[in-house]
């Protein structure tokens, strides 16, 4: 029965507390009342009942949920008791905040029973002074082996990687191989290759366990294994990696040092939260809001707007320096700054949605060669057809709103000129950024709105005061 | 030497070809030029010996990179030797391009050779007497499991699930499952857990790979499967079913169908393309492109941004319609007109940040109870926070432009409230959405903005008005 709980996988604990989740997959409402009712009794054995059977996953769900006092209850009330893989689940500031006021000693606890990937997770947000701490506080192997794994690049491969895998030597057979891992007791907790390798740590072959369990004792571990290798350098940047695991459908794969010898391996659980993250980040980038996470506080997220709208502002107040231009014009004839927003805002959307799906055909390497050839010629045509559509419908609607067809001439006019400029700036844009080595998410949408306002209000007033004769 | 080179850390079978892609991960032009040369010359053998070892999504891409002709060239000069897997890793409007083009006879006997997950998605595209035709050329036992999933419904786990698995009696124990499996001929190509079920196929337990190698021979299944299960309805929706992926790190569930009978498993290299989808299709719905790709033609590309902008055009007219009401007040004072689309742009920018991290975390479940209340306040004390900082900024640009320090607070007064509107309405509509059941991504964008549009123009030259006395 004792063995049964070992071996309980991690997702079904959750259902174990029966409840825990409603219909629609969010937390129950009532397990979080009962919960906040031991925190605020400080009843540490119930909140360790009710907590302790949850998928680490589902606890840093609940850490989300609690507010500051809560969460600093749960830890200190739950103690050793309380697994800190939680702490990888949670956004950063839940995780920096909870960790800040944990004593070193505590959180050098806690991280020693982590896996090493989410130990460095943790420690990676620490300052160095408490980095070095919580390290020193750690059993020499751990600490050597977190070490390594920290003195990888930020968002490197080596900082996502697992430290433990099992490498056998080639001249093994299946026989051989499974009596070693019968045998062995500090195997990793998951696994689903081994690595043949030579004395030198380099990487021969991998072998899937599938195919271990197919083949007879006596079958030679290198006629099995499979010699076309996918290894990931441990500096690589760790979206490089994630794609390499989308592109190849990979579940683990090994990763080397510079000196091709095997270091540790990443799993598909880790990549599918980079590949989440990475289509997240183009997300807020476009919109400018930076790295932000829902439980940031009021002045980090003010923090992480204001640049954005900075710029924002600058590109604003030069568009109405356009529109300055043709004061004069609009003296004569104000129906002009009643339409011109039109322009401009249509513009703007048709812009938009080039630049959307430029800037994640760049994102997910879909741009080589001859489509990208296609892409500028077709975003080029869809903007001058999509110009005439609505060029004709805003044209007639204006002549009957204001009786005056020349009027409806000069706006139809002016939507046409803005919508191919539009589309090529949609597309030109990412991609120079893209050339400059720019993040195209980041700054494209600014680039793109100025233009459409530029154009849209200079091209309107423009056509406007050369057709009547008003400059 | 040769050796190294067959191991040589990258991309697989890619390596074989020699050069396929260059450092960037862009596939080789020089590779791409010698494959057109032998399209073109329409050297069949030669087009297999650089394309038939290339990892199937290797062989997408190929195809996403050649023109219409080309792959049609492509796929059939490799006849039966070319693998239909690759036509699950190309944009759907390519897909359906070459699957038009190729006789019924051919797709029966590509698909025949496939996994039934990626055989589903083939024949899901097509019309339903194409999909009759293939499926009645298919072998009986191929054709049912194949007609049983599309039975389900779309986007269902059903759908995407694979129904070759290893199910055994709870009774058996280690060797004899490992004799079976060694015995066995027919089983699935890849797998990570064996499954335990009762006569009916109701699952018992579950048994990951690496627990089999790791026990001894006699241990019975029953002492060593995992209990507590994580099963997915087959009628459940695939995103549902990805983010149970993601929330535990599995990496492969059993589907069940609506009388409990194990029907098939989901891998997470499937789960990782609807979670890529999910995270895209947010994107894209926000911008008002649908789920275009970057290879559909000008036409689609046409009809699916259209009414997009025809929302906008509406949203335009109404924005324009609001400056209309002041038109006497503007004629006394061009300068208003000048710097009206200032107030309206800020808040639209401020208005689309709110709404970025909203729609995120709604789509990512991520605001449950206490923290939707946090985050209203928080956007609404940043739109406060925001207004004041850039009223003070816009207030002292516009008070020495134009020497008039009233001008100056009254566009100040306009900001301030324009964006507390934009923070709250950032927030606000993509909940209603959500409340109301409908995607907050799709519409959100529109209502936002022209809620920021009317309420920036409106406040700007109201307060102008009342004022100066303009009215």
């Amino acid at each position: 029965m004792s063995e049964e709980t070992d071996w309980a996988p991690d997702a079904g604990a959750a259902l174990d507390s029966g409840g825990f989740r409603d219909d629609d997959g969010r937390i129950n409402a009532l397990w979080m009342e009962r919960l906040r009712a031991f925190l605020e009794a400080g009843r540490a054995d119930d909140v360790t009942t009710v907590v302790g059977p949850l998928h680490h996953s589902d606890t840093g769900d609940v850490l989300e949920q609690l507010d500051h006092n809560e969460r600093l209850a749960l830890v200190r009330l739950m103690g050793d008791r309380f697994d800190f893989s939680a702490l990888t689940e949670v956004d950063e500031s839940i995780r920096l905040e909870i960790m800040e006021e944990l004593p070193n000693a505590a959180i050098a606890r806690g991280v020693a029973g982590l896996d090493n990937d989410d130990a460095v997770s943790l420690l990676e947000d620490l300052e160095p002074h408490d980095r070095n701490e919580v390290l020193s506080a750690l059993p020499t192997f751990e600490r050597l082996s977190l070490k390594r794994s920290l003195d990888f690049p930020e968002d490197s491969a080596g900082r996502r990687m697992q430290t433990d895998f099992i490498a056998i030597p080639p001249f093994w057979t299946v026989g051989h191989t499974i009596d070693y891992m019968r045998r062995e007791r500090d195997l990793p907790d998951e696994f689903y290759q081994i690595y043949v390798v030579d004395a030198a740590y380099k990487v021969l072959g991998t072998v899937p366990l599938d195919r271990i369990l197919r083949s007879l004792r006596g079958t030679p571990i290198e006629s099995i294994m499979n010699t076309t290798l996918v290894l990931i350098d441990a500096n690589e940047d760790q979206e490089e990696a994630a794609r390499q695991f989308e592109r190849y459908d990979l579940v683990e794969v090994g990763v080397v040092d510079e000196n091709g010898r095997m270091v540790g391996v990443l799993t598909v659980d880790d990549m599918v939260d980079v590949i989440q993250e990475e289509a997240d980040e183009d997300f807020r980038l476009l919109a400018g809001v930076g790295d932000e996470d829902v439980s940031d506080t009021t002045v980090d997220t003010v923090r992480s707007r204001v640049p954005w709208l900075v710029i924002n502002l600058f590109t604003a107040v030069m568009t109405s320096m356009v529109i300055g231009l043709f004061n004069a014009t609009i003296e004569q004839m104000v129906a002009l700054a009643v339409l011109m927003p039109i322009v401009a805002s249509m513009g703007g959307n048709a812009g938009a949605q080039t630049m959307t799906v430029t800037v994640r055909a760049l994102a997910m390497r879909e741009l080589d060669g001859g489509r990208l050839r296609r892409l500028i010629r077709r975003e080029v045509v869809v903007g001058f057809v999509n110009g005439i559509i609505f060029a004709i419908l805003i044209g007639v609607v204006t002549a009957l709103r204001y009786g005056d067809v020349q009027l409806g001439a000069v706006i139809a006019a002016a939507m046409i000129i803005n919508m191919i400029v539009a589309g090529t700036a949609g597309i030109l844009i990412p991609l120079t950024l893209d050339k400059l080595k720019a993040d195209p998410a980041i700054a494209s949408a600014v680039f793109v709105t100025t233009v459409t306002d530029v154009v849209g209000f200079f091209a309107f007033l423009g056509i406007a005061g050369l057709w009547f004769g008003l400059f």
